[in-house]
């Protein structure tokens, strides 16, 4: 798969990731694609439009970082706004509702397998690409 | 201290990191200021010009996002070479060698405390801005 080879699983040359090249490989919203493995997380790549669950993770923080667009993140405790280049990490257990007027593209990094929506009956499943 | 008010330990209303502002906080090489925690991980910026020592660290992958510039991780199985925009994970116990010709700005995840030559003699400390 070729987020393995870009960890050198196998006996590929080391190769870097492009977040552009990448991104141009899939047009969905919600559905985050895997890119790297890092100490057990997954680094994703998602698009995103439209507005999102309010959930929460008991057991991780949730790491965002906008690479194109507008994310606002809608916690309890105010609204946090991320341009390009802007970085929010939602601590564990904090509930939150991300929402994006126009298309996004957003780097995540979770635990593998952590499901988006705090649920893994309602979570998109993570495709690697 | 500002990365603990961005994770929100504090009752401050909560706020994006912003990249840029953060980078333009510094100027000095080859040391890491710490932006934001994350799963028992520092998330850091640095900027680097020149040839840094060959190194491994036996228990943590790293992380590496090229933010501005070209940034070489020499491998014993070939050269990494990254543009902005680019990403790559060094696996744990991997050898490597971190070289910019010219200043390149980078974001870098480790687990708190990780040594950045992986060895804490000559590690350089990691401040928080």
């Amino acid at each position: 798969m070729p987020w393995l080879d870009a960890n050198h699983a196998d006996s590929a040359p080391p190769k870097a990731i492009n977040l552009a090249e990448k991104l141009s490989l899939f047009t969905d919203h919600w559905s985050p694609k895997v890119i790297a493995a890092f100490n057990g997380h997954d680094v994703m790549l998602v698009k995103v439009q439209g507005e999102f669950v309010w959930h929460s993770h008991p057991d991780t923080d949730d790491f965002f970082l906008v690479l194109k667009g507008q994310l606002t993140i809608r916690q309890r405790d105010g609204d946090v706004i991320l341009n390009a280049g802007d970085l929010h990490i939602v601590p564990k257990g904090v509930e939150h509702c991300t929402v994006a007027a126009d298309e996004a593209h957003l780097l995540l990094i979770e635990p593998r397998g952590t499901p988006n929506t705090g649920d893994p009956a309602t979570a998109a499943v993570n495709h690697p690409i």
